[in-house]
């Protein structure tokens, strides 16, 4: 019997999507139907971005799955109407490696205090070369599938590196801490924090007035993760007053980030357009294609959405 | 007996070595004596800055070799009085750590667009990633201890690597070019060029008009190497023409780069003050003294220098 797919996102999103999620779904063998448009009763497996026309999920009576196109899920999770599985994107080959590559560079960037020579109006030459990475700690709150990403390479570029998360995630070479306690031990050190934490009622603010503090003095920020994890009024004071040294920000609490938004001029802030860990549509495509597969072997969806927790 | 040993570099570099070549020395159980003067006729070893006061080597009769204290080794190879063994520094820990993280963190500046970012008075969000590093290959101009140690943490990040030299050092997982021409094919599809060649006659000029334009439009070049591997004119040509979209320069013909360079001002140049590589004086001292200890029990001398090469 033939599985209707429906691709319920913006139309921009199809365009980027049609063919490869073609390509993949004719890898998979199954005889398939993917459209924009079904009758909701006909689907069988919805391809989902939050932002799509479909809010109510009641409609889809025949519905097996929802497969999120990116990994945050915070735009569907809390959704009453949905009841039935739901998938976020783990996609190693595109989002996890575009993780890798833009918190690895930027924390490179931090490291070796480039910034000084991509803007240098005075010609300023001071040949102090900045300290090797086994002295600069770098610690990642939110310690899951992209926090060890990131570590892995960090940690083989010499970087001591220090994970933290709400339960414990151990890993070799790393110091982990985990629950509110280990936060404190995590951001003593830290010379480099990366927040890749998801987006929950728990982790709104992880970075506060009280937590900042806790960092050394002229610790920088890295946050690609989401932008509720950090207080932001709270960041810029610590900005303005040397206690932070400088924050690099992909997510905001509103994206595009406005026009008139303080971090958009304040001299120790880099704002990045949301481009951390964009997924990429042909691999993308792949991890759709074979989760139907295995959900139609009866092997199980993988990178299922625990939704109690809400991520 | 005694090792006379003497320190023959300039007094700033005595203020940053006494203490832990005295710890590395201590290590090796030897019975030495390090000073930064004796008589020529006494000494046994010379820990060696070629910019020092030390140019004639006849009176040094009973000298056993010359330990450079930086890896390049210009400055002296030459030096027709020099007849005992050479040796440069390969300090893994300092010296090789540092030129990785540099080369690898400007190369991710470059792939990830960074300065769009860091620069940005218009405040444009633009969405758009930039591709993954499997899609940007690197080519390594100078395949010795360093370029295949920068291969290597570019690979893990996930670069196609192309490493050429005057002769093969194959590497597993990078394409290898050699001699002349295989120069050509390392540049045709090289989006990013480091240069890590050594300053020899042979290789003066590597990048001239010629081998600029056999690089794929807009390529980025990076050269923590020596000044002399590029012909500036011809670079600063195609830095104009567009045919080179950015260069990174961490070494000059002339250093510390004049104020009037073309270079300083150029809005695709970044300069950097020679920090790539610097030599790290606690690990250093543990490769000179290690050395020592290594020629005295008869184990023969690490890191020689091929005089008749040149490097």
């Amino acid at each position: 019997m033939t599985i209707n797919i429906l691709f319920a996102a913006q139309a921009d999103r199809w365009a980027q999507y049609e063919a490869p999620l073609t390509v993949a779904l004719n890898e998979t063998g199954l005889a398939y139907d993917l459209r924009t448009e079904f009758a909701p009763g006909d689907v069988d497996y919805i391809v989902y971005a939050p932002n799509s026309e479909v809010q109510d999920f009641t409609p889809y009576t025949r519905l097996k799955a929802v497969m999120n196109l990116w990994a945050g899920v915070e735009g569907v999770v809390k959704n009453q109407t949905l009841t039935v599985p739901l998938t976020r994107m783990i996609d190693e080959n595109g989002l996890t490696q575009g993780m890798v590559e833009w918190v690895t560079g930027h924390a490179l960037r931090h490291h070796l205090e480039m910034d000084r020579h991509i803007v240098n109006p005075d010609h300023v030459w001071d040949h102090t070369p900045p300290p090797l990475s086994k002295d600069r700690p770098v610690t990642i709150l939110g310690f899951g599938a992209l926090g060890q990403a990131c570590a892995a390479a960090l940690l083989s570029l010499g970087f001591p590196v220090t994970g933290w998360s709400r339960s414990a995630h151990p890993m070799d070479g790393v110091t982990t801490h985990a629950g509110a306690e280990g936060l404190t031990q995590a951001l003593t050190d830290a010379q480099i924090v990366v927040l890749l934490l998801p987006d929950t009622p728990a982790t709104e603010n992880t970075l506060n007035a009280q937590s900042l503090a806790q960092l050394p003095r002229g610790a920088v920020i890295i946050n690609p993760g989401r932008g509720p994890l950090i207080d932001d009024a709270a960041l810029l004071a610590a900005l303005d007053s040397g206690q932070i040294g400088h924050a690099t920000l992909d997510v905001f609490r509103i994206e595009p980030l406005p026009q008139d938004d303080p971090y958009w001029t304040h001299p120790k802030v880099t704002v990045t357009p949301h481009i951390a860990s964009e997924t990429r549509p042909d691999s993308a495509s792949r991890v759709i294609a074979q989760n139907i597969r295995r959900n139609e072997a009866g092997e199980g969806l993988q990178h299922l959405v625990d939704r109690s927790a809400g991520y």
